[in-house]
């Protein structure tokens, strides 16, 4: 075929111990998936279904590379995450076989304008330029399932320029990675390259240009992202 | 590179008059872009900025191919609207410099499960898993603005199983092609392979399992969508 533009790759991202990349096909996100920070976002955590929201694939940013502050926002807030690499597709998948459909574990960052957010809820409106903005997604390296398993226990820790933001544990989840996956295969179909990223701990604040944002998940991987200078 | 998933390859839309294909990048939607649909929506038409949400690449649906009627919804709605496809990038593109960056245009359907939606909006949650599903965007061949123009009046129409269900004029819209391009470059860097969905007129309503639904832009393009039966 040709073509009128330039054909763009996928974004992938590097799996650790290997040379191989991982192809990103779509991003999914949970809202609000521990309690303490459904507190501080103003909500009550309950056991309703959880909720989903997207970032475009191309909004990745790889381990390491700065992301720019964006534009339209006074309010650019860190969201440390597990994130889930889906390997192997599928939908309405029952939660014992959940984690079969997983290549891996990594750690990202949920970069939101909460500016937009609030405005965004306040009116019934989407949020995707809250949340799917241009480089909102920071997400380091991918560790395999197949090699370092499945964690359902995990400190989970965001640092700003050295200073401990968010601190928690993968274990408080409203909703593990197995119920997760049930859920969204219900409303969509999973495919291989998607990923989910799982919700934040409490501690979610704002970054200025210059800072540095490093990120852990003990165990699983890590993510550093200094937001540009001016 | 080595990759553990199989690569998936960027989906692409045909492009009028020629053999070529226009990859797509992102799906960029407008909401409430036509007053008496914002009222049949029970919102108040303003002028206020326009809002936007998406749809993933991987959702399109070429001309004449059928869509699965989605999970989780009893009212799966049309929406017909004008597509604008960017053939050149850019960021706070100016009014006057917008049609630039056009490539042309096509015609799609914003495909709604009205349930969720409105079930969103009520609770202030985002809008993704409403608009964003799977195959959540047939969209048809592209005309080219170098041999096509650009409209900026033309009858839009969508019928279902022949009956006309939306009937209007893209000079209707709130937000010419222009001031959105404009407000969506100043949130997010457009990129070539962009698509944004302009809107759509009154109308909007459910099909069912086995419907045909046709639309058209006159002198733009059509779009022949059947609902695939159960």
């Amino acid at each position: 075929m040709g073509t009128v533009i330039p054909l763009w790759e996928p974004p992938s991202l590097p799996v650790s111990g290997s040379a191989d990349r991982f192809p990103v096909r779509r991003i999914y996100c949970v809202g609000r998936n521990y309690a303490a920070h459904a507190r501080e976002m103003g909500a009550d955590p309950d056991r309703e279904p959880p909720f989903f929201f997207t970032k475009p694939a191309d909004a990745l940013v790889q381990d390491g590379e700065p992301m720019p502050y964006p534009p339209q926002t006074a309010e650019l807030h860190h969201e440390i995450e597990l994130v889930v690499a889906i390997g192997h597709g599928g939908r309405t998948i029952p939660e014992a076989a959940a984690l079969d459909h997983v290549f891996g574990y990594g750690v990202g960052l949920d970069m939101t304008r909460r500016d937009l957010q609030q405005a965004a809820k306040a009116k019934g409106r989407p949020w995707d330029m809250a949340k799917g903005f241009d480089r909102s997604a920071p997400i380091g390296s991918l560790a395999p399932a197949a090699t370092s398993g499945h964690p359902d226990t995990a400190a989970i820790r965001l640092r700003v320029n050295g200073a401990v933001r968010q601190e928690g544990d993968i274990a408080d989840m409203i909703w593990s990675v197995p119920e997760t996956i049930a859920h969204l295969s219900g409303l969509v179909d999973l495919a291989p390259g998607d990923l989910i990223m799982t919700g934040t701990p409490e501690g979610v604040a704002g970054v200025l240009p210059g800072d540095l944002m490093e990120g852990e998940v003990a165990g699983v991987g890590t993510i550093r992202t200094p937001v540009a200078p001016r």
